[in-house]
C-alpha cells in the first residue's frame, strides 16, 4: 500500500500560536485515495531541521505532502530546504514569475522584489499552479534505491489556496501515479439524536466491531450521535454499493433516532420539513440563549422561519409575549402551562402557522426523587402540544442539548404530523 | 536553550479522523516555561514506527512530551514502545495497580483484566499520577553522551486528564530540571475593533517588527484585531513589568479602537458597561440571525440583558414590533427611520432602559457609486441615536462583523454616554 507523510512548516505551529488544521484535511483526502498516512511532522522555520525532516520523510513514506514556508519572506524556507535536501539548484521559472507579477498588477500594485523568490523551483520539479495566491507549489519526484520514487508535493499554508491546488492538481497526480487497480475509501454518516451513545451502540446488532467491512464508527458531540460507515472499493460507486446494506440495517434498527445524513444538523431537517409542509414558524425561547433562533436563522428561508423572541426573565416574558402575570404566579415559569402560553402568544405575535417555545431551565432539584424537567410546547392553529424533557446537569452542553431537544420535537411533528411522543434524550 | 519535541500517538490522528489539539496546547505551555518546541510528530498505532520516533526525538530535543497510546487495549503501544526504545523491561507497579482497581470499584465495577497493563512501567521511570483516569503517565530520563539527559513525559490523550497531569506534575518537574535562572515567557493581548489590520499596523509606531523586545504580533479574525505582546523574563512579574510600557504605547496610539483584553469579546465589555450604568437592554435584529442576542445572552446577567426579537421579514417586523406598514412603504426597510422605529418599539416592548436595533442588510448596490449602508439605532428614554455602517461584501464574516459593529456602537455609548461617532469598520 502507498504510504504518506504530511509535513507542516512554520514557527507559529511549533510554538503553539496557531493550530495546524491542514495536516488533518490532507490525511482525510489521502485516505479517500487509498493512501495511508503514517506520520505527521511539524517543523519550525529553520533550514537544517527542515532539510532533515524532508530527507527522513522520503525514507519512510512514498508520498510526502508539505504545507507552509512558500511565502516571500526571509523565514519561508521550504523551496530552499527541498532543493538542499536533494542537491538541486533553485532555478527561476519565467512563466511563474510573470503570473505572480500579473497578480499584483491586477490589484493595481507593483510586485515587490522579494516575491521573485516565489518563482524559484528545484531543478527538475514541476510547478503546481496557484490561481489565487502568489505562491505556486512544487511537485518533485526523487528516485530511491530499490523502491518506487518518493513524490514530494509542496503547497502554501493558506487553507483555501492549498485545498484548491490539492483538488486541481495534486489529487489527480496521485491517482495517476498509483500502481495497480484503484482502491478508494469512502465514508457516509448517519446523524442521530434522542438517545445516548452507549444506548445506540447496544441497538446496533454487532456493527461496531473491529475488522468488519464496511466498518461502523460511533462518536458523540453535544448529544448528537454520528455513525460513520466506511467502505473500501475499486471506485466511489463500488464503495456506495458496499455501504448500502449497512446503512439500511442502521436505519431499520434505529428508526426515528436517525434524523439526517453527513453533516446535517437538526435545524436543516426542520427547514426542509417546514418547506415541504408550506408552514411558517416562530420561536420563543428562555434559557437557551437564542440558540434555537440562531440555528434556524442559518438554516431556513426568510419566509418560512419568521423570527424569534428570546426571553431572559419573568418581566420580559410578560412585557413582550404578554403572558399573564397571574399565570406566572400560580404556575411558576417552570411549568407546561407557561410554555404553552409562550408558544400560543408567540404564534399570534408573529402571525406564524407554528410556534415552538422552550421554557426556562428548572432550578436544581430538591432531592434525587424530585423530577426536573424542561418544558417545551408546539402551538399550531388547532392545538398546543406540551412536551417535557428530563433535565440533566451537563452544564457545558446544556443549552445546546436543550435547543436540540426542542428542534427534534419539531422535526418529529413535521415528519408525522401527529402529537409528539415523550422525548427520551 | 532547552528544546522540546511534542509527539501525539494514534491512528485516529494520522488518518485525519480526529484533530490533534493536545500538541498545540503543550507547545504553548512549554513556551511559558521558556522551552522552545522544535518539532511536532504524530505517529500511528504501530510499534516499530513509534520506537523509531521516540529514539529520534531523544536525539534532536531535550524534553519529549508524548500524548496518547496509554489505554488498556491492544493498539495502545506507548509504554511498550518507550520500553523497547531504550531496552528497558516493563515492570508492574502494585500501588498504581491498586489505584486503577479502586477507580473501577468506585463506580461499582470490577477492573477488567486488560487494565493491568496500565500499571506497567519501563524500569527506572517515575509514575505521573492521574487522579481521574485509569492511565497513569510515565516520566523517564535517558542518559545521552555529551549532553544532559533527555526527559520523556508520556501522558494520556484525553485532554482534561492530560492538562491536569501537566499542571500537577509535569510543569513543576520541568521547571525543577531547567538549568540556570528561570526564563519564562508571557503574553498579553489587547483586543481591537473598528479598523482593519493594515490600518492598525500603520498606527503603531514601529512596534510590529522582528527582534523587538517585547514583541508585538497582530492577527485578525472576523473583523476583530488582536495585538499580542510577548515578553521573556525571570518571572511572571518581571514579564509583566517588561510588557507594561508597550501596552501603554498601544493604548495611547489606538485609543477607542482597543475594546478589551486577553480573550474578551465585545459582548463582555457591553455586559460590564450595562452593569456599571445599572441599565437594562433589549435587542431587535434583522439580518444578523440572532447573533447579537445570542452573544449578549452568554455574556450578560438575566436582569441587565432582557432579551431580543429576531426578525426575518417585513411582515414579522410589523406583526411583532408593530412598526407601521406605512413607514415601511414610504422609507423601505433599509432606512435609518425604520431602524430607529425598531429600537423604540423594542425598548417599549421589553420595558428596557436601552434598546439596540440592527436593520437588514441592503441589497447589492446598483453601481459602485451608490453607497450601501446597514442601519443601526440605539434608543434611550430620551432619544434615538441612528447609526450607519458602510456595507462591504465579505459574505463569510458579514453577520459576525455587523453584529460586532452594533455591539461596538453600544460599547462606545456606554463608555462615553455621548452620541456615537460614525462607525468606520
Amino acid at each position: 500500500m502507498i504510504t504518506a507523510e504530511v509535513i507542516a512548516v512554520g514557527d507559529e505551529l511549533t510554538s503553539g500560536e496557531r493550530l495546524d488544521t491542514n495536516s488533518q484535511w490532507i490525511s482525510q483526502r489521502l485516505a479517500e485515495l487509498g493512501v495511508r498516512t503514517l506520520f505527521h511532522t511539524t517543523v519550525g522555520d529553520e533550514l537544517e531541521a527542515t532539510v532533515r525532516v524532508f530527507r527522513a520523510a522520503g525514507e519512510r513514506a512514498d508520498v510526502i505532502v508539505v504545507t507552509g514556508g512558500l511565502g516571500p519572506t526571509a523565514d519561508d524556507l521550504t523551496r530552499e530546504a527541498l532543493a538542499a535536501a536533494f542537491d538541486r539548484p533553485l532555478v527561476r521559472d519565467e512563466a511563474a514569475l510573470s503570473h505572480i507579477r500579473s497578480l499584483f498588477n491586477r490589484r493595481g500594485r507593483e510586485m515587490p522584489e522579494r516575491n521573485v523568490v516565489q518563482a524559484m523551483f528545484p531543478r527538475g520539479s514541476r510547478i503546481i499552479p496557484n490561481a489565487h495566491g502568489t505562491a505556486p507549489g512544487i511537485d518533485l519526484e526523487i528516485v530511491r534505491a530499490v523502491r518506487s520514487p518518493a513524490r514530494y508535493f509542496c503547497l502554501p499554508g493558506v487553507p483555501a489556496e492549498m485545498k484548491e491546488m490539492w483538488r486541481e492538481t495534486v489529487a489527480p497526480a496521485i491517482l495517476d501515479a498509483l500502481p495497480g487497480p484503484a482502491r478508494v475509501i469512502r465514508h457516509y454518516c448517519l446523524r442521530c439524536f434522542g438517545a445516548g451513545e452507549s444506548h445506540i451502540e447496544q441497538m446496533l446488532p454487532d456493527l461496531i466491531r473491529r475488522g468488519r467491512q464496511p466498518s461502523v464508527g460511533i462518536t458523540a458531540h453535544q448529544a448528537t450521535i454520528t455513525l460513520r460507515v466506511t467502505a473500501e472499493g475499486e471506485s466511489e460507486e463500488a464503495c456506495r454499493r458496499l455501504m448500502q446494506p449497512t446503512l439500511e440495517t442502521i436505519r431499520r434498527s434505529l428508526g426515528d433516532l436517525v434524523y439526517g445524513e453527513q453533516d446535517e444538523e437538526l435545524q436543516h431537517v426542520v427547514a426542509r420539513g417546514l418547506s415541504r409542509a408550506g408552514k411558517t414558524l416562530a420561536v420563543a425561547e428562555w434559557g437557551t440563549g437564542g440558540l434555537v433562533t440562531h440555528w434556524l436563522s442559518d438554516a431556513c428561508g426568510d419566509h418560512s422561519f419568521l423570527g424569534g423572541t428570546v426571553i431572559r426573565n419573568r418581566n420580559a416574558l410578560c412585557e413582550t409575549l404578554q403572558v399573564s402575570r397571574e399565570l406566572l404566579e400560580s404556575r411558576s415559569e417552570y411549568s407546561c402551562e407557561v410554555a404553552a402560553a409562550m408558544a400560543e402568544r408567540c404564534r399570534e405575535q408573529f402571525g406564524a402557522d407554528l410556534a415552538l417555545a422552550v421554557g426556562p431551565f428548572p432550578p436544581p432539584a430538591a432531592s434525587a426523587e424530585t423530577p426536573s424537567e424542561t418544558h417545551f410546547a408546539l402551538a399550531t392553529a388547532d392545538a398546543v402540544f406540551p412536551e417535557t424533557s428530563p433535565f440533566t446537569f451537563h452544564p457545558d452542553i446544556l443549552q445546546a442539548r436543550t435547543a436540540k431537544q426542542a428542534l427534534n420535537a419539531l422535526r418529529l411533528y413535521l415528519a408525522t404530523r401527529t402529537p409528539m411522543d415523550s422525548l427520551t434524550a
